[in-house]
C-alpha cells in the first residue's frame, strides 16, 4: 500500500495502529534508492487524524466498494482544491469513516483489493501525472526497455 | 490478484506452480455470490502455457517496472485484436518471460505492487469498461450509496 501510494504520487502514508518496523525499513530503503520525499507516520489514531485533517481544511475520501461509482465523482473530487486524505481500510472499517468522509468512493462495486483500488483512484485523480514525477535524491533510475532490465546508478 | 483480474474484466486467472486450495475456495465463493464466469486454472507450467498461447495466435504482455512506459504502448496493445495474456510475476521473473512477451510494459518505473500494476493496466486497456460488466448469476449486488453499505440479495 505504501509503495503504491508513493509510486502513484501521494505525498505520504499514515498508518493507524501499531508500527510495523519492517515497513519503516522498506520505505527508508526505497526512498534512499529510488528517491523521495515520502512522508511515513504510524501508530496514529485514525479517528482523531481524520477529524484533525478536516478541521485544518482537508478533504477525506474513503475507498469502499459500497460507495459512489468512481467515474461519477472523480471530476468533482479533482476540482476540489482541498488537500486530500484517502482512507483505505485493511479489514472491517468502522462506520465512523463512512460518516466522516466527504466522499465514499467505489473503485468498482466488486470485491477486490484495497491496493488496487488506491492505485486506480490515484491514476484517475491525475491521469498519467504520476508517470512524470521526479523523485528527489534518487540513486537508481530505470531505463525503460523493450526487453530485460536496465537500471542507471546503484544503491 | 485473482479478484482484481475478475473485477477489472479479465476472463480468468492462470496460476503457475502449486495450487492454493484457499484461493480456489475464495474464487468459488466470490463467483457464486457476485457472479461470473471467471476461469481459474492452477498448477500450470508457465513457459509451456505462454508458448501455447502464442502458438494459438494470442498476445503476451508482461508487466514489469523495467518495461516500456504504459502510456507509450497501451493504444497499440488495445488496437491489437489478439487475445491477451497478461503475465505478472510474484517474485523474481525468469528471463524467458521478458524474451517471449510481445510487450514488456511498465506501469510506472518505480517499485510498487503487481496487483496495482494489473489493476491500472486493465483500467487503461479498456477505460471504464469494467464498470459496466454484468456478472452472470450474481446473488448479491451493491447499491452504490454516499454513506454506509447497501447490498441487494444475499449469499
Amino acid at each position: 500500500m505504501a509503495l503504491v501510494a508513493r509510486a502513484f504520487g501521494a505525498n505520504g502514508l499514515v498508518l493507524e495502529g501499531i508500527c510495523d518496523p519492517g515497513l519503516g525499513a522498506t520505505l527508508e530503503r526505497v526512498t534512499r534508492c529510488w528517491g523521495g520525499p515520502f512522508h511515513y507516520e504510524c501508530g496514529v489514531g485514525g479517528r482523531s487524524y481524520v477529524r484533525e485533517w478536516k478541521r485544518r481544511g482537508g478533504q477525506v475520501i474513503h475507498l469502499t466498494m459500497y460507495g459512489l461509482p468512481l467515474h461519477r465523482v472523480i471530476d468533482e473530487i479533482r476540482m476540489d482544491p482541498r488537500p486530500k486524505l484517502v482512507v483505505v481500510g485493511a479489514e472491517k472499517v468502522e462506520g465512523f469513516y463512512y460518516e466522516e468522509a466527504d466522499y465514499n468512493v467505489a473503485v468498482g462495486p466488486q470485491p477486490h483489493s484495497e491496493v488496487a483500488a488506491l492505485a486506480v483512484f490515484l491514476d484517475r485523480l491525475l491521469p498519467g501525472w504520476w508517470a512524470g514525477v521526479e523523485y528527489e535524491g534518487a540513486r537508481m533510475r530505470v531505463v525503460p526497455s523493450p526487453r530485460g532490465k536496465r537500471v542507471e546508478g546503484e544503491c
